[in-house]
């Protein structure tokens, strides 16, 4: 069965940002390897301009629009990295970005938007609230409304990051960080077609509400309304959607579910032994080739996704300190 | 006039350590770029094994030495990164190593060294108590002293730095934090021997006591007597020494004097927006690109050495945040 994405349209998409987006390094740890029992590659999302992955679906997306189209601007409603990429990637087109930023998004995230000239208008912190708003906005202006994740466009660029880390390292599996799927279904369409007997995991935060959308979507095939994940790793709230759920359905072999406890235990690895600054989500890849469930596989080259570096450390620093054993 | 050290034995050099030593990535940040007004590329060190560039050096040495010579262990007296880095390498050729540590070294970097497997004896945190304790430790043991600057295979193994950074990237300048000089030294040999009109910098930290060995010798043409300074930035507390001296004074064309309000500056830079951990040393030559004096230089790729990660946030992320307007 076809998907939305297939090779082609991401080897486009790499093609299209690539004088935008920098090729990011992997990184190794010795330290890692042996706790792992693996040899594991850290793709560095981290250091992607925005300081996560995001900014390569956003930028696909702002250059795949026609002229015309693009002078009304692009319009996206998001707390997070999805919006600081949106923000820069209209910057390097010089087009128009408006953000609809929910009460109580984060300073240091608002700057950076702010930073990349887009502009912001904040509202009530609801779903309805954020639709309502956005949608009133891009009837006004006519801009055109760039999803988080269930995009072609987004995912398509997602997946450029799987094109470099096959180029860059011999691999066979990859541990994807996951919220509305909008990585791991690019990374797994482009990985699979390259290197069809490589293995593509999950790493699925699961909050202390116990919501695993995707293991449950999983084991049930098909999807399961659930509420979204309480969970540090703000930025793996989403939910998947109908254009990455049958890529994940179809080509993503398992799904580890991960605690903050373990998200917070693989941030002090990062910043200690890895010398890497990551948000939560970030570790989530970390945490999940740590846990004994991925240990007991017999892989051998793992490579995981860095995916997002946009922490406040004011806020964290303190959690990962108190709450981790030494 | 030779030098103590020359290409071919950093070739040499980085032939050797070639199966053990990392190739260190080099990244980029679009928000330095802008402040500092020119391309500026980082070599992670960071990332190196142990943590810190001094593992090349460390590598070099162990693995120079003579089987016989070799079994017999090597030593060394260190608070810092040198220990840690030559526990490491004489892991790596299974022979033992001892460590003479004063009294007071952080934690962090006891545990690490104890957990490459080095012996590591205690004493009185004066030069004399460490230089003694180590005499006497080498004199029972018929280790090899395996000094942490002053040395050529020392000096051979950190050049090693240069040849992979002019691989990876077109330089017009190299900014290199300086101690003892063993790293500005092996660079300068290595750079100017393959790009002869390469620029060579020194970011010196003064501390809070002035203390510009490096800027006081490079005017005077010769070595200054000088207290050591009084810095956050432990891993540059070295004075210049005889072997290294002739190729700072040579080689080097200028010296980029350093506070410690600068060093936490550039830290917040790197933790903030670079996304790496970075210990005070590591983050000097960032704060070198960023001073007015260097801004105003004609260079157009400016190369930045990201010399160590191995830092004590608890310690200094409230040091950061409490200095530092936002």
């Amino acid at each position: 069965m076809a998907h939305a994405v297939d090779l082609k349209a991401v080897e486009e998409a790499a093609h299209r940002i690539r004088s935008l987006a920098f090729e990011t390094p992997v990184i190794r740890n010795s330290y890692v390897d042996e706790l792992v029992g693996k040899q594991v590659l850290f793709k560095c999302e981290i250091f992607q301009k925005g300081g996560a992955f995001k900014f390569r679906g956003a930028c696909n997306a702002v250059l795949s629009l026609p002229q015309e189209q693009a002078e009304s601007g692009v319009i996206t409603h998001s707390s997070g990295n999805h919006a600081g990429a949106l923000a820069l990637a209209a910057k390097a087109r010089t087009i128009p970005c408006t953000v609809i930023t929910p009460q109580g998004t984060p300073r240091c995230k608002l700057d950076a938007i702010r930073g990349y000239n887009a502009r912001v208008i904040e509202c009530e912190p609801t779903m309805d609230a954020r639709e309502a708003t956005c949608a009133a906005e891009q009837q006004r202006s006519g801009a055109t409304f760039v999803p988080p994740y269930n995009a072609v466009p987004i995912i398509a660029g997602q997946g450029t990051i799987a094109l470099e880390f096959l180029r860059q390292e011999p691999l066979d599996a990859i541990v994807v960080p996951v919220s509305g799927g909008g990585m791991i279904s690019g990374i797994a369409v482009a990985a699979k077609a390259i290197q069809p007997d490589i293995q593509i995991y999950a790493a699925e935060p699961v909050g202390n509400n116990n919501a695993a959308d995707v293991k449950a979507a999983k084991e049930r095939g098909q999807l399961v309304p659930m509420a979204r994940p309480n969970t540090i790793a703000d930025g793996l709230q989403g939910r998947l959607g109908d254009l990455t759920w049958p890529i994940v359905r179809d080509l993503v072999e398992g799904v580890i579910t991960i605690s903050d406890m373990d998200i917070l235990a693989a941030m002090r690895i990062c910043f200690e032994r890895m010398k890497v600054v990551v948000e939560p989500s970030g570790a989530t890849g970390l945490a999940a080739v740590m846990s004994p469930a991925f240990r007991c596989l017999r892989h051998k080259r793992v490579g995981v996704i860095l995916c997002g570096g946009n922490v406040d450390l004011d806020v964290l620093w303190p959690l990962i300190k108190a709450k981790i054993p030494v």
